[in-house]
């Protein structure tokens, strides 16, 4: 015998089967049972294609009258580019909906969960929620907060160091690890880093491996305080991929003008580069998903900006030492351990017996991060 | 039907049941095998008694006619606290034998395995060679260099940092991991320490975790070229643990009365505080295992030197920052990340959803560590 969470689990499945395709729109999977059988199931495919619960329904025909509805997320209520799924569900004869979570946006939050109880049927939210929360991670954070969710990817040595104490950094991962990064850059809206990394790497950041969505490349997005970018650096080729330089008045109006006749789309921000600020400006712009291959200085901003949502840890099992050798952070740093941010529901896996992958989520605390 | 690996197996299985307890003899296993049967087996169990093989022996009695033995380590042929071994395997009847790996002493390998042969017995060397070495990677490696096989043990955070920019450092890792470090200090002969960490956490250094060996603790060596250990420090407290601190003539008569006076010994050495030096120096002394805590500078100037055998790192899942904030290694360390030393033969276990530990053995090579 089934259980709710069992079936629910199944949803999730499905809506993971359109990852990396549904963007801007989230992963959503549907599942309608009638006495103990599954009649019918579906998942969201496409921005402008129907829902999940609408593929499920269709499926299910006539057997949907008297089922339950398991379905990842809320039904939608409003008319968007597609006509309100709870209609559909209202009109099919369901009994009963399960609902993994609530919609995130909250102005619209619940009320396709009240019109459906309003209608006389059964609902029940928040089976395997933190599930489907983390199933639309960046979704979820994009619609709550309209800044892009933050991925930190580092590759560091074992003992911390982005680089020797010369600066040299090629290269700290193996292959494996390496490749995979291609696959996250393509998982990205766009990929950050500072002037510094595009002064001593001349960085290409494209992904280079082919991913699963032919030829999207994220935006490249640089944090450039005085236009420092030299006009030959490769991220200022921009025929396979975007670059955007996020400024300020301290530089030079010749050099924007350079740079914009190469291409670059040069954004001049007001006062000093905020983090939260220049989030604001990217989620403006659409960014939902960002992912920050900083240096030392960058990456401390963004952790004392406590602006990162998830970190991507590469860590080669190679020891190089040296007091200036750059760590993972610099900046100032917590002055005491029980500040240290921790990260919770980690995922730890070996990679080619070179390196570890280390996924996390940091706890961003009020007060103490500990 | 079972071959040569499988008893090999079972016996450095036996081997291992007596960890701990043999010091400073190795750990061996025996089996006696007759046409498919284990009529015997054995292990050394303490320094004076009898070894492996004779216990093997002794319970085959009439059934060794013929039979095989496999024994881990090559048995001995000379008169040290019991008779040769090779002796009671020849009077024995045994017809084969099949050892796991040669004596690590440079001066007595293969002496046992010629007797043997010369006796007319088949001798077959080098099954589960590495299981077997491994097993007494100690012993092997203080037979061979008369020096302490050297594990460094490190707890840092993830982003490589093992205090803040303050100096903080407790704690770094969760409450398991520091009960393993417990553990692992029963477990060697002596822990090391650089002066500096004396000064900054005066540490007790001892194992405060009841291990198998009900009061056995290591020995704590301090590395204090001026002898600047304080009279009060806790390490200068010697009732439940000896301390030893190794200095040169740069410090004074004075403060050396007063250590000694205390039950701390003191130990001279001319020049510089070379770690391999003290290493040697260790090893007249019978220092078998080092397990070094150090600092910064003190892990730093073992990794220079290349002395670190093995090493156990403790990363907890913690992001504290802090460009000032000290990594595992202080020092110069490498220039190319061509040369960073790799780690081999990994083994990588999460702490308590807290930490991850990961034992490896650092491939030195006389270039490139690459």
């Amino acid at each position: 015998m089934k259980t709710d969470i069992d079936y629910m689990s199944m949803a999730i499945d499905l809506a993971k089967s359109a990852k990396g395709q549904t963007s801007p729109n989230p992963l959503v999977g549907a599942i309608v049972v009638k006495n103990g059988t599954i009649v019918g199931m579906g998942a969201h495919l496409r921005a402008g294609e129907p829902h999940a619960e609408i593929h499920a329904l269709k499926m299910a025909g006539n057997q949907a009258v008297g089922s339950t509805l398991y379905v990842s997320l809320e039904p939608c209520s409003h008319h968007g580019k597609t006509p309100p799924c709870t209609d559909a569900i209202l009109s099919s004869g369901v009994r009963k909906v399960v609902v993994a979570t609530k919609d995130p946006n909250p102005l619209v939050a619940g009320s396709g969960v009240d019109k459906l109880k309003d209608a006389g049927l059964e609902v029940v939210v928040g089976i395997q929620e933190q599930e489907a929360i983390q199933l639309n991670e960046v979704f979820f954070h994009y619609v709550q907060t309209s800044r892009p969710f933050v991925t930190l990817k580092t590759a560091s040595t074992l003992d911390g160091k982005i680089a020797t104490c010369t600066g040299h950094s090629r290269w700290i991962t193996g292959v494996a690890s390496r490749e995979e990064v291609h696959d996250l850059r393509r998982m990205h809206d766009a990929i950050l880093v500072g002037v510094g990394t595009v002064l001593s790497d001349d960085p290409e950041l494209t992904a280079r491996h082919a991913g699963s969505i032919a030829g999207k490349q994220p935006i490249r997005i640089i944090l450039d305080r005085q236009l420092r970018t030299p006009l030959n650096a490769r991220v200022t080729q921009c025929e396979d991929a975007k670059t955007w330089i996020i400024t300020t008045s301290a530089s030079s109006q010749k050099k924007t003008e350079e740079l914009t006749a190469k291409g670059v789309m040069v954004i001049t921000l007001d006062g000093e580069l905020q983090i939260n600020h220049v989030l604001a400006v990217l989620g403006e712009r659409g960014i939902t998903s960002l992912l920050v291959e900083g240096g030392a200085e960058i990456n401390a901003a963004f952790l004392q900006a406590k602006a990162i949502q998830k970190i991507i840890s590469y860590v080669s099992l190679k020891l190089v030492g040296g007091k200036a050798a750059p760590s993972i952070f610099g900046g100032i740093g917590y002055a005491s351990m029980d500040d240290a941010v921790r990260l919770v529901h980690t995922e730890i896996k070996p990679i080619d017996e070179q390196d570890i992958r280390i996924v996390g989520y940091p706890q961003w605390m009020v007060g103490r991060g500990q």
